[in-house]
């Protein structure tokens, strides 16, 4: 779309790339579970992401098909799961639908957005400052679509001594973290090795997929909330915020960092 | 909590403000609807303008009460709706059951996502350039919550002439413009007659919270998508992003901006 430029000493037609969105639809057996507006790209790595995040399957054993179907309204994807993890969701839907809790309160909406999440205090591996300081700089080259519309955030994953392995990108963070988690899924990497890098901030829902995903560390451009860090922390999570290039902030779990003398203050 | 600062000549025990989160569940009529992480505070403007927005109601009217109650693990907005609302969001509630269309395909969420929106195209006031270019710095005296922690966003209301009369931040872009919707009905400001001013970026669902509102105007510091540019384009809202001091990029409906020549290069 053409835009007017309206800024003194501007060029005229300089046309700026601005990032697609779109409808994305999770369906699994039959039934839409829920719609997400995200770029229109690795639709496959996404609804194996959301799926794992989200706690409807377990491992992609689970998923014993998914079609991507393109609409003119938008995308679907459409999963069939296995017997078992089938018949998990449509009691978990089952529960969903009735009245909440008592009836008069929120409260078991509530517990349901404090979910139970995995224990990773000993797992993950350690990481050098400069690793996590570095570990931003590493991500910039995997933001093809970030260079083209400054507009988009990504997610990465990192592994000790080699860098940014594998990336996605996508205009919601937390799309792109269900994406990177669905490809080192499907590419058969173990989250447990490395750390997720984030150009965003660090939000419960993205300590919650982290930790869903079971990777132990977390290194992320922007700030954390406060929440995020107590559930990081129960969790075994180490947060690393405000990551960028010359140093960064370290909230939780600081037992995975090997200090290297030179670069501590 | 406390941060380790690992960065080259910073100073230990400087303590960074972080925001808070908490979950917020919205109740209607003791049916829980919909779980949202957000900043603490101006609660009751949130449930006023998520009512508002995903078109549970029409006017505060609609809202008999909304109680606001603190819970342990998260807030809860109590609202009781009046007879026919509440029967309307039943029936709507009904609908989101069952299986979804035919039973095969996400086609009919896919259609709930690009709901119908108000036609605002001969609404809305007109605004000069150098309104449009400085309402970003304006929005900038409205943010104390930002100038602590640096990772909240803020949605202003600008009036031709006044600048921006009122704003609300939270950690979600999405909670802060529910907040400034909610805030001007109960102030009982009338969106027709300015323009609203984000800090983020514009996707669908801005776009469709802002129509929802009946606001013809939407300035904003970062980029739009494609798709939220055709919504608006369609709804017949004016949207001007990258809007950052110096100038702006205007997108759709330039016919609500007056030119001054001095500025337009």
């Amino acid at each position: 779309m053409a835009a007017s430029h309206v800024r003194p000493g501007s060029q005229n037609g300089v046309s700026r790339s601005l990032p697609e969105e779109t409808p994305v639809a999770m369906v699994y057996d039959g039934t839409s579970h829920a719609v997400m507006m995200a770029t229109p790209a690795d639709i496959q790595d996404f609804a194996a992401g959301f799926s794992l995040t989200e706690g409807f399957v377990t491992g992609l054993e689970d998923i014993a098909s998914c079609e991507v179907i393109a609409h003119d309204l938008g995308i679907e994807a459409r999963m069939w799961l296995r017997g078992d993890r089938a018949q998990a969701l449509a009691a978990r839907r089952r529960n969903m639908i009735g009245p909440v809790g008592c009836g008069l309160c929120g409260i078991d909406s509530l517990e349901e957005a404090s979910r139970a999440l995995p224990d990773l205090r000993d797992r993950g591996p350690s990481l050098s400052v400069s690793q996590v300081a570095l570990a931003t700089d590493s991500l910039r080259d995997w933001q093809p679509f970030h260079d083209r519309t400054r507009a988009v955030h990504a997610a990465g994953f990192l592994i000790p001594g080699r860098g940014v392995v594998l990336a996605r990108e996508d205009v919601g963070r937390h799309n792109a973290l269900d994406k990177l988690i669905g490809a080192m899924a499907r590419q058969d990497m173990d989250a447990e090795r490395g750390a997720i890098v984030l150009t965003s901030r660090v939000s419960v829902e993205m300590v919650q997929k982290c930790a869903m995903a079971g990777c132990a560390i977390l290194i992320a451009v922007s700030a954390p909330t406060l929440h995020a860090l107590r559930i990081a922390d129960a969790a075994g999570i180490t947060v690393a915020a405000f990551a960028r290039g010359e140093g960064f902030d370290l909230f939780t779990h600081p037992e995975r960092l090997k200090a290297e003398v030179s670069h501590v203050a």
